[in-house]
């Protein structure tokens, strides 16, 4: 076999993830690597701490990026908090919160789960009486951000049912973090990750975790040993601590990732969090007009849809793989396909970080509506592209 | 608090790892990144599969990159093959065998250890009789090439021992992958894991792992679940099988590390492992003859010694943390101090990969000699650089 370097095809991502990346990112990921221990590598570790805490608004002084994808992260919240013979309301109602029963079985323990149609937010009722049937739960788990459905639920909500119940909360925000508002302090989240891949338009491969003082207090009281040697927060915290010169060795971090994870939480810091979560919801509300204007239905109702992950229902009689692989091939468009039980019915347009633009929008909204007219789908009506820049222009 | 792109300092890595990175990775790295589900992706994870076969002279159908460091690696070893109530048989003469420990523990099973002086490689007569002892143990697991020591055992050997008694292997090749020869398929290893960031000459994050199909039989055929939903290679083969299109989602894999991996292993192809393996050699055999000159002593063996691990004893009298510093201030070298029992005593010069040639030696052996000239440690001769020159100008 005779292989070559790899030229990556020239693409615009716009699935559930990874998101376009801004050049600014890529230039630090390709920078000299320094060794992990080094004085200003040790300096750079404290600044993404810091820009971290403004990511998740929180003060949390565990707040660091686990060295390994959002599954990783999911795991680190799991191994961390959970131990043998406890129980834990998970609530499902996409691909994640079923991921998270997985975790909390493989730490034998128990998931009692509330479970919610795809496409609907997490039933506060529904979650309130399984917390008073069940006294003895550690903790409520659940999805902030549903990547396989497009559906936001009630964190805010959520998080009180939990105090409520004295269990605490572990949340996914994978693809809400940048992207609409995830407050851990003013909701007292008590263990949170996300991904860079998606609203932060980092490299893939890196997961932000925070765990509240309550949850560090669980850590350190557990009866058993993390059963994951490489995510213990406990020797983690040894690496990542801020007692500077007296940091200890616990692996050897991905130098160049966290490059581009401090570019990227340096460009959201300067663009303003609050910008952001603006940015995301006005090419969402472009987005959504297009849609409209071709006969496009969203899944999810208005009222708890992700404005940086739309699901769109597939007309009955269209190829769905067909259309996706045509925006790739004619267009170099990246769109998501659906998941779990969403696998064939829906396509995923991810509006995240650098891929959350008019430029985005408008060229998916005329990709698409070519894509469609010329496989012979019936539309609505056309010019997409021209219903989304009535909003998208405005100032 | 404002915070800035962070620029790395001009460093030579001469530590334990990471090595320097030749800018056709650093490139590739920086490459835009497209999704991992691209199908032009895919392509380019069955090329990574083939350079790691090359790579580990294997032909096991499991062989992969995990999305995680060597750490990481290591787990995903231990997890798959070891359950609740085995035991395993594990050789500790240095840190990474007693963090094997810690692996084996937390999955709930026995480790009975080997040990032997931090320094010397893993004494077989004891593993023999650790064996024979230990009928029923599941597994032999061993570190080929010990970071914290500079120590290459006999893997080859070791194995033999392992398969008389029935056992798999569980091999650590972090360290020796690239720089000496790992033989997986001769030497009948069952599972091994290695790093990317040290003789490959990649990113820090990645570990490349292999299991052979005894392996795969046996974790196909266990009891319990994988304790680790990341790390579970059941899921993690249906997203990096060979089947193409029918590949299923695990998690967002690193992309642009991916392509870091594969341009280094393209680069370790074109050169020749061989080659790879004989100028770690020579520049050793350089590195060596300037000590030496100096009166500094390389605390392992000639017999046992990794040529790209070099643990010099620290004389008598000097401040071993002043030279690590001043080597960093005044020249820009990395260089790695002890680990675990060695702290404090030794000095480790890593000759690994981008790292290992007639360069990093002659500059490195040059600013010793200076810093310690200068703090006025006693030295037995002068111009160590001249003496390496003699063998590394050799054709």
């Amino acid at each position: 076999m005779t292989v070559s370097s790899f030229n990556p095809p020239s693409r615009m991502l716009m699935g559930p993830g990874p998101s376009d990346i801004h050049s600014r990112v890529l230039q630090a990921l390709g920078r000299p690597v320094i060794g992990h221990l080094d004085p200003e590598f040790i300096l750079m570790m404290d600044e993404i701490k810091g820009l971290l805490h403004y990511t998740f608004q929180t003060t949390n002084q565990m707040t660091l990026p686990v060295s390994a994808p959002g599954s990783a992260g999911m795991e680190s919240c799991f191994v961390n908090l959970v131990e043998p013979g406890d129980s834990v309301i998970v609530c499902i109602n996409g691909v994640f919160g079923m991921r998270m029963v997985e975790n909390v079985e493989r730490c034998g323990a128990t998931a009692i789960t509330v479970n919610d149609e795809w496409g609907t937010p997490i039933d506060l009722n529904k979650l309130e009486d399984t917390i008073k049937a069940n006294p003895d739960a550690k903790a409520v788990a659940f999805v902030h951000a549903e990547t396989s459905t497009g559906v936001q639920s009630d964190a805010a909500a959520i998080s009180k049912l939990a105090q409520a119940g004295d269990m605490l909360t572990i949340m996914d925000a994978v693809t809400s973090l940048g992207g609409t508002p995830v407050m851990i302090d003013e909701w007292k989240i008590d263990a949170c990750y996300s991904g860079t891949q998606k609203c932060l338009s980092c490299v893939p491969g890196i997961s932000p975790v925070t765990f509240s003082d309550r949850a560090l207090d669980v850590i350190r009281k557990r009866n058993h040993k993390v059963q994951s040697w490489f995510l213990d927060m406990n020797l983690i915290m040894g690496y990542w601590s801020s007692e500077g010169a007296t940091r200890s060795y616990h692996h050897t971090a991905p130098v160049n990732a966290l490059y581009a994870l401090h570019e990227s939480l340096v460009m959201l810091k300067d663009e303003g969090i609050e910008n952001a979560w603006k940015r995301h919801q006005k090419n969402h509300n472009g987005l959504k007009a297009g849609l409209e204007t071709l006969g496009l239905d969203l899944i999810v109702d208005e009222s708890c849809r992700l404005p940086q992950l739309n699901a769109i229902k597939v007309p009955e009689g269209i190829d769905e793989a067909l259309v996706r692989r045509r925006m790739l091939s004619d267009f170099g468009i990246e769109i998501g396909a659906g998941l779990g039980a969403l696998a064939g019915k829906v396509w995923r347009i991810g509006l995240m970080g650098q891929s959350s633009t008019p430029r985005h929008v408008t060229l998916c909204l005329a990709a698409l509506e070519g894509v469609l007219s010329d496989i012979g789908a019936p539309l609505k009506g056309n010019d997409a592209a021209g219903a989304a820049q009535k909003i998208l222009l405005q100032a």
